[in-house]
């Protein structure tokens, strides 16, 4: 076993496991242009050598590149192949002070956080015990769509306390800042407490709103953020497009 | 789109996405067993109502759980039905205090690692940049496999300065400790510097090594440690089960 990078023609794909052959070869591919693979030439091997290389028709081969070129990573030229578009994850930092447009803000040209939808609910036993309030207490939900350079790159559901932060909603609105919106409604400053990673299948909402192809995969973030006084502002589930960020802990 | 937890009969499965049907109920199964959807009757729903649900034959519901089975979250019991093994992901703390046995410790009886393979090799590119040396270098390489309550949990490459940890392997073989191999090896302590954190398809390696089915998800932590002068002692690259463990930033 290895798991040093790279040897694309090394790693066989395998039949009958539940994931279609062309979902298997454009991870492989994604993985080597990740690593550089590449990077000489600027595109990846035509149709016809990638065919060889992995034992599958062309016709496959073209399923796995349309699911890359979908996901932005490569682009088909007429006449001349597939070119590699974009090449690096985003970089998002967790820590003490993460924030979704500062986090990438030096690695892309522009970000943008979009309102989706918003409501109110009654706290879950869940809700209540990462919030540390009353079961049934009443919360603000914000469904928010983060972007960057134009691409989406995560979705989230967060959930506030309604009696400090009911207008959160409007305010989010109009300035697309969690940071802004706390600011007016009396909270200079904030904090993460905690940040659990786990990675699932994407699901339908993530495939829609995210543009990603099916069976793609999701990192996905559960959060907690407070106030300077240690009081729990904010609990959130966030879905990344695990093909288009990588996390980064620094301690 | 929401993103709140739960409703297993609300997702619907999808037809030709490259995701089989049975792995993409197995996912939801899984999702519904974490949330503690069926903790009342501690077993889930017969097969005949879970393919009425999904929408599928039974055929399809049966491999969904022979899936599950295999990682070793339901039990089939003959006469019962289906019952929930296991619920809980692991909990896996990222911090400048990260070891993999004392991490995990006290959520399981027995944690254990165990060598699989070791090398010298010289460092590439990507490995000289990452420990802070010169392309070239020699390094001991390991490949370890961590299991928790005899359950593969992570499998890891692993690489030293060879001037420094020529002898880690030996030591790490007979103490299945690389705190205690270091220890050894005088370096009495040693912290991690930075942790980038990925998700992709498992390989064959993971297939085999992590007992996972086919299709299944491995989250990637690349992670540099150091020693209390800042000097790079390891860099490595651990593959974990995603539905086996979360991991935890505290900040």
């Amino acid at each position: 076993m290895t798991l040093a990078a790279g040897d694309m023609a090394g790693q066989k794909v395998q039949r009958q496991t539940g994931v279609a052959l062309w979902r298997q070869i454009a991870d492989r591919i994604r993985t080597s242009i990740n690593h550089g693979d590449f990077d000489e030439a600027g595109m990846v091997p035509p149709e016809t050598a990638l065919a060889l290389q992995f034992g599958v028709n062309r016709h496959t081969i073209r399923s796995a590149l349309a699911a890359l070129a979908q996901e932005g990573i490569v682009r088909a030229v007429q006449g001349r192949g597939t070119l590699i578009e974009r090449k690096e994850r985003l970089s998002f930092p967790i820590s003490r002070r993460t924030r979704f447009s500062q986090g990438i803000g030096d690695q892309v040209r522009e970000t943008r956080s979009v309102l989706l939808a918003t409501s109110e609910e009654p706290a879950s036993t869940e809700l209540a015990r990462q919030l540390k309030i009353k079961i049934g207490t009443r919360l603000v939900r914000l469904e928010t769509l983060g972007q960057a350079d134009h691409r989406p790159v995560s979705r989230a559901t967060s959930w506030f306390p309604a009696d400090r932060f009911g207008a959160i909603a409007e305010i989010y609105r109009t300035t697309g800042s969690i940071t802004k919106a706390f600011r007016e409604l009396g909270v200079p400053d904030y904090v993460r407490v905690v940040t659990e990673i786990t990675a699932t299948h994407a699901d339908e909402g993530d495939l829609a709103d995210l543009q990603l192809s099916p069976g793609a995969i999701v990192l996905v973030a559960q959060a907690l953020n407070a106030d300077l006084d240690n009081i729990p502002v904010q609990y959130s589930i966030s879905r990344f497009a695990a093909d288009r960020v990588r996390f980064t802990v620094e301690n």
